[in-house]
């Protein structure tokens, strides 16, 4: 079986077995069965658990060696001490893949939990089992509706795929939807080189998203890397930059961590964007699953405020894009919906269009923005408009939608403000072509990094 | 009348006359009169409209010269051609303080705009009549339920005032509360010394927002400014870095732009804190409206997350602060409380003694977080924690509120996931001496400024 085959048994399971799953059920309770009940998983589930004879109307078994069918995926959650036994009992049942979620192995302080980590190092190279884990929250694929964690997922299917050294980025559903996700943990076996030629062949990732601590074999991980980076954008969030983080991320997961310069030269070498915070990891996983790329580097502003066109043009100068010199034609367009007294340029003030000649602001931000994205000195257009009522966002919502569909070959993105945003930002979520963002900052900086892509596409 | 009474006129109107108040109500017709009402204002309101009797039961006037009694304030929203005889009719009816929302002065690309300022200006000049505007949404004012913006405000009563050249930063309810606020346009004559000046002595104002475009007498703003900050936070944007944003700012508001690099000394000998963008302005607003000022650089941080813990450190290398050394006693209690396997220090990664030992969530991050405030050698805490369910939220929101009364000289900073965020979120908010941002960077980077105001407090 070959490295992508095995990894599909922890991401596409057709059967588990959950070892150390609890009677406790309901929130707060973590139980991985009820979760995996709850998300309507189609696989079969063997719930192990020597004390009762069903969990949730589904039978239990009290070992793992009563059970006679396949099993593609254990899941292991016991007490460190039992977990070397529990693998020995897994092995011997035929069972290749296994997750260990159990904590206090080389991220403990102590000799127990290295040797322990020993004991799954022989087991790995003895008997050839693949382990993910321990100190894992395994994976998550929401394409076959499977999660070993014992969070609670969001089963939206998205696009997006996140290779991770902690179980945190499975669980921050406000911002960043994950469609599907691996924990590396401790990665005694299962690596970041696994998981990314997992995704680099899996239809349903077109973007990867990384969080590294620190790994052991660099080199081929970068070779990966730089080439997957040509099919699908890698956005990156390399932590640990100080030496006393590289001392904690070692107990934290018990791997090494480089010098941040060599991450930094590493990773820009092979086509990596790297992120600095999680507020930019989620802009940009949602931005590049939604949006084309960015061919040039000349935006087309249309907006409600001039405060905020200032801030904008800040912004371009920041991230090193260009306010867009438009055509004739496109200018006089826009003037054509604004007060004689307005020479409206780019960024566009379209707030007087509105207030002074009263025109439907549907009208005049669709006619505006439409006249930038078919200007050909536009590479992407940036929306700031004021949600001012549910009318607004209703029509605006469905314009724009429209618009992108239109001009699908230019991103558009989008920040807005006023009392009624959230509804904004509802109607126009995971909608294709369009991505709203909560600054006019963080919107220009996800334009930026598409363009960036664009050349590291094209060689650059 | 000193320069402050006439600006509580502006901000504390106990009658006001609003010329060019339209018959046309409801969402989206952005009327001034119906907004007033919604409030709650108690003040005296006298709508003019020559084509109406009463709007919304409100008797109306059909000119300012009808009204008989004595008015505090005109809000003039008419077309610009109308605006100067309008103010000379205020003028001749005793009204010393007129707010201009109308566009299309000095903000207008035209002759006749630049024209019909100059004719503000006489009138300030000749008459001494104070003006706010033109281009302006006015004033706003929580603590009389007052304002003169067509944007509908939320009222909540916060003692964070703002002073700016764009009315959006009225209009930004889901990230920046803001108690009273000044958007001065064009400021043609109302400017930001005059509405610092009332900020200083304001007893309900305990933080200052400044957003900057440009300004005419630098010199005197700075002075005045320089003073204030020593008594209270100046949370400053300037905007309008490029050359090209500086020619679209005079576009905006007719004021003069100086060099980035000269304001960026200017406001630092000043003693005001410059932000990067509007999410950090709405995290400095609230941080520093309900958080003491943080004494020294040293940080303890309590977490559910080994991956966030590497990301904290990473985030206080950045800006320049120190994770605490704990005393021992402290780190005695901490120990006390996780698996004898492991050694837990600053970060405390608090999540095994939860889920290993099995203890309940609220007793294991309030005892540890005691610890880290009861000790000396830290300045404030980082809690970065797991909301995974409902009673998790009520639970910890509780005791986090009773914990900050305990430590009121330290600030308490939170940043959490999981599904629960929300809840968490509310539970907290405008909570005295506890804050909660969007990411572990963000609170540290709104610590650190903390820490930055004691030392300008101090003199550094």
């Amino acid at each position: 079986m070959n490295a992508v085959e095995e990894m599909k048994r922890f991401f596409e399971p057709r059967s588990v077995a959950l070892l150390g799953v609890s009677r406790r059920t309901g929130e707060g309770n973590f139980n991985i069965l009820e979760n995996l009940l709850s998300y309507g998983y189609e696989g079969k589930i063997y719930p192990v658990n020597p004390k009762a004879s069903e969990i949730l109307g589904v039978p239990t078994y009290s070992r793992i060696a009563d059970v006679s069918d396949e099993v593609d995926l254990a899941i292991i959650n016991l007490p460190r001490s039992l977990v070397p036994g529990t693998v020995q009992e897994c092995i011997e049942q035929g069972i290749h893949s296994i997750i260990i979620v159990t904590q206090g192995f080389a991220d403990a302080g102590d000799e127990e939990g290295r040797q322990l980590q020993k004991e799954l190092d022989k087991f790995i190279e003895v008997n050839g089992v693949r382990i993910l884990g321990p100190n894992s929250l395994g994976t998550v694929n929401t394409f076959t509706r499977f999660s070993s964690s014992f969070a609670k997922m969001d089963m939206t299917k998205v696009p997006i795929s996140i290779i991770c050294q902690t179980g945190v980025f499975f669980e921050l559903p406000e911002s960043l939807l994950i469609g599907k996700g691996i924990d590396l943990g401790n990665a005694c076996d299962v690596n970041f080189v696994d998981s990314l030629e997992y995704f680099e062949q899996d239809n349903e990732t077109k973007v990867i998203v990384l969080h590294i601590e620190g790994m052991r074999d660099g080199k081929r991980f970068l070779k990966i890397a730089g080439r997957t980076a040509l099919k699908k954008p890698i956005i990156t969030l390399k932590t640990g930059k100080s030496e006393y983080a590289a001392k904690v991320a070692r107990s934290h997961t018990g791997s090494l961590v480089g010098s941040d310069e060599i991450w930094a030269t590493a990773l820009k070498q092979s086509g990596l964007i790297r992120v600095t915070d999680i507020d930019e990891l989620s802009d940009l996983a949602g931005a590049f699953s939604l949006l084309p790329t960015m061919k040039g580097r000349s935006v087309g502003i249309v907006s409600s405020s001039g405060g905020f066109n200032i801030i904008s043009i800040d912004a371009c100068q920041k991230y090193d894009l260009e306010i867009a010199k438009l055509s004739p034609v496109t200018i006089r367009r826009i003037n054509a919906l604004s007060p004689s007294w307005q020479s409206v340029g780019n960024p566009a003030d379209m707030w007087p269009a509105c207030m002074v000649l009263k025109q439907p602001v549907t009208r005049v931000v669709t006619e505006t923005l439409d006249a930038m994205l078919s200007d050909h000195k536009v590479d992407a257009a940036l929306l700031i408009w004021y949600m001012s009522s549910d009318q607004v966002c209703a029509d605006l919502g469905h314009l724009l939608a429209k618009l992108a569909d239109t001009h699908k070959d230019k991103p558009l993105v989008c920040f807005f403000y006023g009392d009624h945003v959230t509804e904004a930002k509802d109607r126009l979520k995971a909608r294709s072509g369009v991505s709203v963002f909560n600054s006019p900052d963080r919107a220009v900086r996800s334009l930026s990094r598409l363009a960036q892509y664009s050349n590291i596409r094209r060689g650059f």
